[in-house]
């Protein structure tokens, strides 16, 4: 538990893994035998499921069902060997409490290589975990992020021109649906839940709902400032005094907005949401 | 009009067919002339609508366009012969007042064959009918059941090791789209709204709007109790003095959850959720 | 600003492009110059944005970002060369105080096409925008619209028998998805977000989020009135003093429901909504 600055001007106390909301990225490789100790600092019971991934039974993370919830002050080591069904774009989060401890922050990135990848510069591998907290006693999610922050603190990516993009899309949040639409592209739907598409999707929205994740790729040929934004537009507005806006009263962007700046010139160094 | 327990502890007064939620499973093979009898015994009018099935235009039970609502008391007589267009996942539900009654529990799952099938012990062809009440005067669906029951309550699905398991999956409510999510397992979806995919889709998730269905296949290969679930976090849970949860008050699982437990021996006799 | 009928007896203040919900329909060619003056008589800034079409950055309609706000009493000029990344279905829209502005009716449908096309009697090309406003007072949609109205004023599609016919569906509504059924056939989506699908999808629904845009088409083939609407039950009753209906109180369809008219005989000038 820790406090976690959501926008400016608002912080909340975040339950996560590791003091970060969202937590560590995971990267694996096929063959790999995983090792996680994971230490219960929380008031609460908590378990750690590895969505979309086929570990033996007793390491997936029900409580009182595949095995006993890690009391606090416990803790409970998460053994597996990395399997192909693995490969892909995939998240972990708490399976105990979880419609208000996944809310809290407790959930992380996780990907799984075939084999060890190395970057290259015309080739960005990116990704956002969105989600959602509950603030101000909401009983449902009303403000919304990027990779735990809110627009306008949620990071840009910056991506230089002609580059080939793949930017991994991750709902962590508990309960609602996205439409994220990027501007000023035509994109490919490759991967849906980690799994690619035996026919790619061309589109210029993804929907995802709680817990899915999709792999969407461009090449980034359009120069400029284009917006990356949930289209619910009540998801695209940081809860205040105004609400949704009216005639009387202007709200501004917030929460599910972010821009992809394709710019000329830019070097390895500079690109700064590599996942590598 | 009958009581109909939810969940432990939580009955309500349910409109439905046959004195059940939902209602009886239909299955029809190409060719058949069906002819059904409904007979209304409610308070208010209502019709039958085959969803998905291109029934002559007087049979569709649309009220006041293609037929009279059937009054209270009344009867109609739904006749139309099974063709090609039928063949797959379908179900029935009433077309008046239908935000209301259908979510009281007039419903219920038919599913058309090209022709007659016969059971193998090592092809599962499971289903389960999803749904929403609005219990306490709920405006809108909260409390949420897997063939009519809430978790504790809905039946687990037992599947021996190694079978190829069909799963039909009906969002039979008025309201809430629900990502159903199987542990353990990539599935693979088949078949949407009864009609064949071209290309299958490789998923741990299925997105279900009220009103669709999908069939989903998988090789029951990974032995252990697998958790299937709606990942709209809220609706894993039955309503309750706690709400969705705090830091000091946790709530059990319940509403849109049961297992799929694979399991090394089983003889055909308890096989309990073949569809035949 | 202008008054604006939704169904009997409501009608309320809408803002919307040359007086209307939706605005005018755009149809371009590839290749064509596009200049659209936008006269802003608003009592706020406003905007257009070109939804899914790769216009040049300083032409894409974000405040502060790749343009400024054109102010109340201003005007901006919109210039752009129709690519074929713009071949489809699409939509223009408000990006200005957005949750509030386009629930107020600023968005229009637009369709780009390879090359100018010519009607065919048997080749019916028809549309259908789907929106929502806010009424009396309420922070989220509850009244929803079929090209501006609510059922019973919403357009019906009539078609002559045999007929091959598109029906592009456009979801300008600001936060709300739709789960459009239609009754009597299986249709096949061909197209989403403008692009063609490589494997298009036989159904009988299609799930619209914020922003999207499907194709689907059909053959004429089953005679009768064919009831078109939301399965989300509560969109398609219009607000009123009994909700969402009950025991004691049914309430009428309304929202978004129409119907499609299958009919023996029809001349070309009786096909009112053939988009040519």
């Amino acid at each position: 538990m820790f406090p976690w600055a959501l926008y400016p001007g608002v912080k909340v106390r975040a339950w996560g893994y590791n003091g970060q909301v969202p937590g560590p990225l995971l990267q694996f490789t096929v063959g790999e035998k995983v090792e996680i100790v994971v230490h219960n600092q929380l008031p609460q019971p908590t378990t750690v499921h590895w969505h979309g991934m086929a570990v033996p039974n007793d390491m997936d993370g029900v409580p009182g069902v595949t095995h006993r919830a890690i009391p606090p002050s416990g803790h409970f080591t998460y053994r597996f060997t990395v399997t192909p069904q693995m490969i892909g774009t995939h998240h972990y989060h708490s399976h105990v409490n979880d419609d208000f401890q996944v809310d809290k922050g407790l959930y992380g990135p996780l990907i799984v290589d075939a084999s060890p990848v190395k970057a290259q510069l015309k080739e960005i591998d990116a990704l956002y975990v969105i989600s959602g907290f509950k603030i101000g006693g909401s009983e449902s999610e009303n403000a919304f992020l990027l990779d735990g922050k809110a627009y306008p603190q949620a990071q840009a990516l910056e991506v230089p021109l002609g580059a080939t993009v793949r930017l991994r899309l991750i709902n962590a949040g508990a309960e609602e649906r996205h439409v994220m639409h990027l501007h000023g592209y035509t994109f490919r739907i490759v991967s849906l839940d980690g799994n690619p598409l035996k026919n790619a999707i061309d589109a210029n929205t993804v929907t995802l709902g709680p817990s899915q994740t999709a792999d969407i790729i461009f090449t980034a040929n359009n120069p400029g400032k284009w917006m990356f934004h949930c289209h619910v537009l009540d998801h695209t507005i940081n809860p205040g005094p105004y609400g949704d806006g009216s005639a009387a009263h202007m709200v501004d962007m917030g929460g599910l907005v972010t821009f992809v700046d394709v710019v000329p010139h830019m070097s390895s160094k500079q690109i700064v949401r590599h996942r590598g």
